[in-house]
């Protein structure tokens, strides 16, 4: 199993901010990384008028478009699948896995928070919550980061998701 | 296995306009649907600015969306993989997959050919060729169709992929 670390917040907090200045620096510290996006809604993916996108439009349920550099899959679902369904089927050669979202899932979880977009946390109500990333200091059960501390949160998910991975 | 079968052709001789016609006629024929599109050089996918596109621009190697109607995903690879292989890891839940391109697989073809676009077919290059889709007659060694007889092409699909599969 791929260690997995949630980053949930409420919308607009700055979840994919985050996201986008951690994943390079998990890079630099020789990690490989995949991602997993949470939806509420339904999402449009792919490009009107090209080919995969006619195929689907057309009714298949699964469109895979394979090339030498990339491979791509659109699949019209009729459930939520659980994070650790959609790791263990979509993910492979990878050290972590940064959800956005999921914030009712198991795994461990960073919040974003920011007072101007709602003025409480949703802290209290997160299983697993390792620490907070906020634009003001909190008092908390768990460290509270400030927002540009890219390198203070990839700390606290290496000792408290991937060192326990490795000891297991 | 889920049985395959691979529309090739020259480039623009109408494969995916082929595809297009033949999912619904399989879908009124109470089959479920995937397909595989081969590129043989990069794609894009997703739309800029998206979080899952902000994911994979800021590095990772592979991105997941998932809703409860729609799963996707984009993996950077270093290799081209063969068709069994991308079936195998990604198609579930189908009873017939129609791979566009693949020329070079093992798996039974359907050839479309237009006199327009190109003076010869592929076919004497090709392996497990069972029909041709043309639009003009041909003497081939197997049935050639007219570019609208869709019955027909799925008729012979249903006969030498799909009957020979259910009878394994």
């Amino acid at each position: 199993m791929i260690p997995i670390v949630c980053i949930v917040g409420r919308s607009k907090s700055g979840k994919t901010t985050l996201i986008e200045q951690l994943i390079p620096e998990f890079i630099r510290r020789g990690y490989r990384v995949a991602t997993i996006k949470h939806h509420v809604a339904n999402f449009e993916i792919d490009h009107e008028g090209k080919d995969s996108w006619r195929h689907k439009k057309a009714g298949a349920q699964t469109v895979v478009i394979s090339s030498p550099k990339r491979v791509a899959l659109v699949e019209d679902v009729s459930q939520d699948f659980p994070l650790d369904e959609l790791a263990a089927r979509f993910i492979r050669e990878a050290d972590i896995i940064i959800a956005e979202g999921f914030k009712r899932d198991r795994h461990p979880k960073v919040e974003v928070f920011r007072k101007g977009v709602h003025p409480h946390p949703l802290a209290s109500e997160l299983e697993n919550l390792i620490a907070v990333v906020s634009d003001e200091p909190l008092q908390m059960e768990v460290p509270c980061l400030s927002l540009n501390d890219v390198t203070g949160v990839v700390d606290i998910i290496e000792e408290r998701v991937l060192s326990k991975h490795r000891d297991r």
